[in-house]
């Protein structure tokens, strides 16, 4: 997805959702397993050409319906054996995904990055005040801890009806815009609701490669875009 | 809104998710503080009548902005003072919200809830299959941890265009109805976006006295009679 890189990336998704991990089944990788190797857990990957390397607590997981039912202590050694123990390989990125909040799984990947030199949190809200407010302590855990915003996206901004075209606010708009400018951190982009980007979750296709004219391909690769180039 | 009660019952809110709390914005209480009396904490009442008792920590903190950067045995301390030390008075009902999960605070109420007649959990999901897969390990964990299920609500469940009135299931639908088939426990309800339902967050005003007709209400009602009579 990086127009100004020649070849593709090799990226690295960790998602440290553990009580609802969410990788898995939207990639469509939900019948993948984690193996051993010397050099630790090898990830799943999402092709024979191994550009997207995959790791979640989903994977070790016997059945879908399981439920990690753990306390904090035992969250954090996970998330840290997940740092420390997986055989990433040689990433140019490593995208962790996080539950919402402000708890165990933020602070361990805050302090056990603390080290590395990392870009800095994006931070995905919807544009109703209710989910603002959310978004607001996580901008202040961010500050407080010292970890670079690189900007806010708002999803689920807007629906567009199939039979008559009008654009209806369904849960208001514009809570990311001024949110990013009461933060004093970019606005990345605003992602509207698309049944048919909805309707790819769990096929293993990317709207990116399905729909490459919809308002969310667009958006989605700007912010790749600005992400990239200005990291 | 119990139909079968002649008088307005007594109910407690406790708002649990302590990183996220979004109960007193959702209920216009914002403003309010959290006194202390010789029996324990005082609950925030949302009128004279005092039918509406209300905790969370949102109460507790100086500004909406500040994050509460707790790890578990934090969070598990602050919940068990809700449920110890505030001074409910009498309630016919304690109503608990919690964050989604079943983690830390999940846990603290399950455990400090043992020893009294509880009616049972009810479960919140949307209706696209991420939501649902979330929600199917709820549903394990209240079945390893012996909490009855009272039943599950369908929320976010199509939308009509305020325009041309066509409903559109934008997360698909039905996901609440089959997991309650699934799970063997009863499907409660099935709840459609209205934006003017969500216009009244934040206001005080609740949808069942300002839209006395709509569907929200409707089904919100029922919910309560199945619940009540049920219980």
């Amino acid at each position: 997805m990086d127009m100004n890189h020649p070849e593709p990336l090799h990226v690295g998704l960790l998602d440290i959702d553990l009580c609802g991990p969410s990788v898995p089944f939207l990639l469509g990788l939900e019948e993948q397993d984690v193996h051993q190797c010397d050099e630790g857990w090898v990830p799943v990957y999402t092709s024979a050409e191994k550009k997207l390397a995959v790791m979640s607590i989903g994977f070790l997981l016997k059945n879908r319906s399981d439920a990690v039912i753990w306390r904090g202590p035992k969250k954090t050694a996970m998330i840290k054996q997940f740092l420390e123990d997986v055989n990433w390989d040689e990433l140019d990125y490593l995208i962790i995904d996080t539950p919402p909040g402000t708890s165990d799984e933020h602070i361990t990947v805050m302090e056990c990055l603390k080290t590395v030199n990392t870009d800095g949190a994006i931070i995905v809200t919807t544009p109703q005040e209710m989910a603002l407010e959310d978004v607001r302590k996580e901008v202040t855990f961010c500050k407080k801890t010292g970890i670079n915003i690189l900007g806010i996206v708002e999803n689920m901004s807007g629906f567009v009806c199939p039979n008559c075209s009008e654009c209806t606010n369904i849960f208001s708009s514009g809570g990311g815009q001024s949110l990013a400018e009461l933060a004093q951190v970019p606005h990345l982009g605003t992602l509207p609701i698309d049944p048919r980007v909805g309707e790819l979750a769990g096929t293993g296709k990317a709207c990116v490669t399905e729909l490459p004219n919809c308002t969310t391909t667009e958006v989605l690769q700007k912010i790749v875009q600005t992400i990239t180039v200005g990291g």
